[in-house]
């Protein structure tokens, strides 16, 4: 599967669109919003360029992507205020995701945040130029030191490609009916799983080194797992799991071959707050600053741009969330005909589990420094 | 009318999208050729920078937006291996449009353009990075100094606004029953037109002008009018001619409001050679190394990207190449339930008209140098 291609949440502001059923991720950035601030202060303490390059990595789309550029903005011009730099600076802000993003949404909205800008700050505020890049972040984006703050938030869990050597043929399947690490996955599958996020992730380091300049700041937050040997649920993903078993009622069915679900592995892994440090660590490039992780309730929320979510059972929302971000790289596997049936299914399991269980989920927060 | 928001090239790659519906404009694109050519071999004569900028306004969608990049790259890269300059300079390529042009378009080709550069060129190729600008070129784009080589066309020819002054209700209609400059039209028409021509014209020098480099290039190239006076058929456009007589039709069937096409004017004009040049002159930035201007004609060509319209008639091709470029906008203002039948029209027109008259046009390329 071409990560690059399929990857990407639900376009457009319909019922099923990421655009609205994005709390969860707002909710996220608000929880970073401390470490954001606390890493532009202190990257100009000392010094205001006269221009400013900041990047917003994994952008998605809908109204929490200017969101967190308009903050990110706010903190850059308090900061020049209080310092009493004049001219404000000039600031160049690149929003990146996979050329499959639904750029359009986000740049309808781009005249009427210039508009806000202007007006909310009048004279108080340099030329703000947004721009659209398209492609993976695992590999180079911008222009060497072009860079003096990147952000990337809900976005580096998502890897380049399923672990290789996973896939298989149903007599082989090293994965049996699941789609992630599993409880009943084997040694190779977590290692497999491992070593495909440590290659990315040092992928990711090594290209944003050559793009932030000396000194420039980096704040990524991302979903995080427990690392456990030997694996125990904790360590795997319920909504993994309860997709996993949605696509085997399919199954059982006789509605999808067994053999897509053995061959199908998300291209996805939630690392521990070691494996992260040690990452960085090994590539050299970065020195960490700050690194915390913290609970986020993933269905609690209720969806702000939705107003039907208040009355919606727990069950509901965690699938129309799940199906915002997962639908299109599943339909091009499974086949968009039993995408209404598969969601049924996992509403239904997720409606059971979730009246069991919490849906807590950890968030790693790692605010770094670009040595030179 | 907001420009800014409606003025959009028919979106996606159906029958009757802009992507579909370009040859002319890729005609133009060749024509032009030569001239960048030109323009890129003396810039890069003495010194070729470590990064250069590269911008195309109104880029617009579908396959000629990164044919045209392709182009330009080839002769960068050409003229380098030619100096024997090593390592190849790292590119920076803007696309601009307006925000409602078809960004996602685009973007789904950048991969596959990345993977040729790389196949065709090897390690002859330096970093490339594309990224996409919405917003109006008529004001700031892109950072102060931060470009070499900037391109437009087909693009300069629409203007920011329909010229103030010529909105009125039925009774007091400056411009009744036409919607752009034509035979009837008072001249107080043409001078409100010229004006808001060289209005928009100087903003967009000036804009330009701080974003260039001193020494970068400019090449431009628009449709352009006959300038004469009193004004006659020449220096209007038999395009916006039989719209208006299409719409005029429209009323006359009470299918719309006379006072409807008495309000529109097109946001439109085909300066002549010389008032680009003087607009140029006055405000002072540039220099004009190169101006000419070459016959196009709109009709005889078949569209390459749609094998039906070898076997259409001239009528058909022309209404799909106007319904491609003018459909959001018209349809803004007069609804969309009237579109097909307006188009049909229009195709009836068309047909009589290009039995009887020619159907070329002036294109003016412009090529200029930064002062400084």
């Amino acid at each position: 599967m071409e990560v690059m291609q399929v990857l990407h949440m639900n376009k457009g502001d319909g019922d099923a669109s990421y655009a609205k059923n994005s709390t969860v991720q707002r909710k996220i950035m608000f929880t970073t919003k401390p470490v954001i601030e606390e890493a532009i202060m202190k990257l100009l303490r000392t010094n205001i360029p006269e221009s400013i390059g900041i990047a917003d990595l994994g952008c998605s789309t809908g109204p929490n992507t200017l969101l967190l550029i308009s903050e990110i903005v706010d903190i850059i011009y308090a900061k020049c205020c209080q310092m009493g730099h004049s001219p404000p600076p000039e600031l160049r802000v690149s929003l990146n995701d996979l050329p499959g993003n639904d750029f359009n949404n986000i740049f309808m909205s781009v005249p009427a945040f210039y508009n806000k800008l202007r007006e909310e700050k009048g004279t108080g505020v340099g030329p703000c130029f947004i721009s659209g890049v398209p492609g993976s972040f695992y590999g180079r984006l911008f222009p060497s030191s072009s860079m003096h703050f990147i952000h990337s938030s809900s976005s580096l869990h998502w890897l380049s490609r399923a672990p290789s050597g996973l896939e298989s043929n149903a007599s082989t399947s090293l994965n049996k009916g699941k789609i992630y690490i599993s409880k009943s996955s084997p040694q190779c599958v977590l290692d497999a799983y491992l070593l495909q996020f440590q290659n990315d992730f040092s992928l990711f380091l090594k290209s944003r080194s050559e793009e932030i300049v000396p000194g420039g700041r980096m704040v990524l937050s991302l979903c995080s797992g427990v690392s456990t040997d030997p694996p125990t649920e904790e360590n795997g993903c319920y909504q993994w799991e309860l997709m996993a078993t949605a696509l085997m009622g399919l199954v059982s069915e006789g509605l999808i071959e067994e053999e897509k679900v053995d061959s199908f592995n998300v291209p996805f892994y939630m690392p521990c707050l070691e494996e992260v440090k040690l990452e960085i660590q090994k590539e050299g490039s970065f020195i960490i600053d700050r690194i915390e992780s913290s609970d986020i309730d993933w269905v609690g929320s209720v969806e702000y741009m939705d107003p039907t979510s208040a009355t919606q059972t727990k069950g509901q929302r965690e699938a129309k969330k799940v199906r915002a971000a997962t639908e299109p790289m599943l339909e091009l596997h499974f086949g968009s005909n039993i995408m209404d049936n598969l969601f049924r299914r996992y509403e239904e399991l997720a409606e059971d589990y979730l009246s069991n269980c919490g849906a807590k989920y950890t968030n790693l927060v790692i605010s770094t420094i670009r040595k030179g």
